[in-house]
């Protein structure tokens, strides 16, 4: 069994390593038989100074080159595919077809290429030029960025590949990828893809870095060293807040995306009107992967009454139908079990049939219910994440008991509300709108939250604790961009020491750029002085 | 003598004070006639729980109406000039002409319309449509904004009136103005116009509050409390440090200036050049204030040789030559007395002649200088802050020694590079500009840094620990609003439910959206479904 180097410093070697590790298949248990790296603080401080010297180089890399970068990457992960696939499905049992395929690779390019047009065309960086004062401000990279990839979405969150990574490159920082351990294979294809395409357009060699697994200690480490520029990760609660502290007490911006129950508002109207559907619409989305989504929803509040409970009954039939999926890892479905444990603990009821056992990576579809009034007892514990598929209805008794219930929820990445299309609910909304908008990143009517579009007005963020700034989002270019980049103005700066996007000419005319307080695509005249 | 109230909840009422305390005239050392008092918990709490309803209600509260509010507090303070400054000169010392009356009133009220306008016309908010996938995404108010302000800018950064002030109100958020006690009736003076206002019209009674002074627990707990939106503090790297660990281990957003030295490389082309011209620029920058500016250039980086000498030389006399300074309170002479024993423990040596003795508010200006590879040896206590009218020349050998110099900044707000108008200097200036570039927030040419313009392109902040974030910027409009803000996205939510700004028809015509990857003023026609 060969063990697989890591990525540092422009060469694939042998990580300076504390032991191994193999990933294993959920849908069978057993162990791959693959070796890789469980790496010590050696690799991360070597990868952090290559990093900050890449960093440098990246500085004075052309945003064409690294559109080139990331647009051949995309090319060549499109080319990968089918051994991607493969290799994926075998680390997290997530069906190869639609989802991995059809959907989580696609996606992934998509982000890149999206990415490499914004790189491009420039105008994520908010270029300002004030021609009166002689002041021209725009974003620009700030250093090497740690991407702490989650086990859910191999893909498309991979520190590798995913959104993070493309939104750091395309700012103009190097990335250091941290794959999640669950699925190095993946991670590492993905890797020899991206240092493949980084030698092909000449970008500086420490433009892409992995390390497979770290222990706590050195990720903490790694995000409050003096050489890193940002870190973002997206994982579970726990880990993420010893990371913030950790790059909070450094002073090293980090952007966390942590947890989420992403409740849904049934108001009456909609189920009078379409209940079934809607049941069918949640039962499919709290289903999907494994309901292993940040965005699955996890929390519905239903108004009492004959049409609740025909939801619910509606929901129960089908978790208990839908076969149990064989999760990511064993230890996400010991973790599924304590939460569901904790929800009961805290007066959850289960609705669906099946015995709360674990085996293996398995553990059965869960709907659980509690009344309003028990929830408002016990509202902390009962907005504990159950990643998994487990949903937790709560039936309230009236307007004033939905308020309070929406009053006392933390921030979420999505919230949404089903409404009668004919206007009954209007009233219901207006009152509870206010209340979920300022809770969630996202808000959705009659939709479900589990689909993530690539667009510019995405929100894939959220007020804390679903991530660690309410201002940003991981998903959604070119916003997301702008995480990985400090304010950089120029006051009195001689016009060919500026950088291309603040010069008087458009560097590429179709740059967006506030000129004095009109935004333009135009070149400006500087006013004489 | 009366003890003068706090304004909380829509009224000025007797505080719930632990005791009382007076401020001081720095001129004369006298204590002023006016009692104030330094509240209890109770305060906070009170102001917090009043401003999350005002939050509430503001954000039922029309644009135009905060841009009312904002331009009538405006109108009211240039009313209230004569008695503004006679206040403020009292309380700090600062020249009543040009300084309070001239420069820095001025400047505030046209925040203050700055403000307004921004909050009218609304692309602060960076609105963001997608017609195709019928995702809208902006930036909205966020809760309760407590503002911290400094002691050095009695108008143009007071909590109850300055830039924060204006921006967390444009950006639709009541503020709970936390006055410095070093002038307590300078912010009273300000928050009773700014109330005044409120009343004309018609916003929550809640918008504006005022306390005078708190413990550093309180403050604490107010930067972490749920009820509240972010914080902004500009002070102290001491008092914001222990801020920004209270707001970031409960996951809100604080907004710290905290500490700069504002480097200031002078290459030798530029003092062969012009050599005396620039000493003079940089006496009087390094002088204006008593020193006192969060941009006071305060390290200053120069070649050895014979226009290095004569440079300090130059401004030797200049600083000799200047009054001792009143300086805004004892405690910032007897502050600025120990960073320069501790910037002279660490090696710098006197250049000024003046015997280092404090006396009430006044301590001598004071001139440093130290070897380049000396600084090396100290390079941290060598960046000790000097807050009055002390800079420290470090003369380096050569380039490498420069280059090694810069490379041990810590994130500053602002940088400047002279050079000669020639291009004697363009090698140097390559050289040593990208290791200046990515420690500052703003990098100046030929210019000092002690005035920051208003501008839409200004950056007044930096990286750590200049501020605690390198994205943002505290002065210039629209950019500062931003900080005050949630990233809000609506997926499919029907078109009368959305807030004006992103609904199809553009709201005031003016307001600039990106749609569908467009900057436009115009309205937008969406896809049919």
């Amino acid at each position: 069994m060969t063990e697989h180097p890591v990525l540092i410093d422009g060469k694939w070697r042998a990580a300076k390593a504390v032991s191994t590790f193999q990933a294993v298949n959920p849908a069978t248990g057993e162990r791959l038989n693959e070796s890789y790296p469980f790496s010590s603080w050696d690799d991360c401080d070597a990868a952090l100074s290559a990093g900050a010297r890449a960093a440098g180089e990246l500085r004075r890399t052309s945003a064409e080159s690294i559109a080139r970068f990331l647009t051949r990457f995309a090319d060549r992960l499109e080319a990968a595919k089918a051994r991607l696939v493969e290799q994926a499905h075998l680390e997290t049992a997530l069906p190869a077809s639609p989802r991995l395929a059809d959907v989580e690779l696609p996606r992934t390019i998509n982000q890149l290429r999206q990415a490499a047009e914004a790189a491009l065309e420039g105008s994520w960086a908010l270029p300002t030029i004030d021609t009166t004062n002689q002041i021209r401000s725009c974003l620009e990279a700030l250093g090497p960025v740690v991407v702490f990839g989650p086990n859910n979405f191999p893909f498309a969150f991979n520190g590798a590949a995913g959104g993070d990574f493309a939104a750091a490159i395309a700012a103009g920082n190097p990335v250091i990828a941290k794959g999640h351990p669950l699925h190095p294979g993946t991670s590492r294809i993905l890797a020899e893809e991206a240092f493949a395409a980084v030698g092909e357009c000449g970008l500086p060699s420490g433009t892409v870095q992995l390390i497979y697994k770290i222990d706590h200690k050195s990720g903490e480490r790694l995000v409050s060293d003096r050489r890193v520029g940002a870190s973002a990760f997206t994982g579970s609660r726990t880990a993420g807040m010893a990371l913030k502290a950790a790059a909070d007490g450094a002073g090293k911006p980090i952007y966390l995306e942590m947890s989420s129950i992403n409740p849904v508002v049934m108001l009456p109207g909609a189920l009078a009107e379409r209940g079934s559907k809607v049941a069918a619409e949640f039962s499919s989305s709290s289903l999907l992967g494994g309901g292993q989504f940040c965005t699955n929803p996890g929390f519905v509040v239903l108004f009492a009454g004959e049409h609740a409970e025909q939801f619910i009954e509606e929901v129960r039939r089908a978790f208990d139908a839908a076969p149990t999926p064989a999760l990511l890892s064993s230890s996400v479905a010991t973790g599924l079990a304590a939460s569901v444990t904790a929800l009961r603990g805290a007066g959850a009821e289960l609705a669906t049939a099946a015995t709360q056992a674990v085996s293996g990576c398995r553990y059965p579809n869960t709907l659980l219910r509690v009344a309003g009034k028990d929830f408002l007892s016990h509202p902390e514990q009962l907005q504990t994440e159950a990643f998994g598929s487990t949903a937790l209805c709560v039936v309230v008794g009236d307007a004033d008991e939905a308020e309070a219930v929406l009053s006392h929820l933390e921030g979420n990445l999505t919230g949404c509300i089903y409404s009668d299309t004919g206007g009954k609910d209007e009233g219901l909304y207006a009152r509870l709108e206010p209340l979920l908008r300022q809770r969630v990143g996202r808000l959705l009517n009659d939709k479900m939250p589990t689909g993530v579009a690539v667009s510019p007005a995405m929100n894939h963020g959220g007020p804390f604790p679903a991530t660690g700034h309410p201002g940003f989002t991981a998903v959604g270019i070119p916003a997301s961009l702008r995480r990985f980049a400090m304010l950089c103005c120029y006051d009195n700066v001689r016009e060919h020491r500026l950088p291309p996007a603040l010069r008087d000419e458009n560097p590429n005319g179709r740059m967006w750029r506030l000129v004095d307080g009109r935004y333009t695509q135009a070149s400006c005249i500087p006013t004489p002085t």
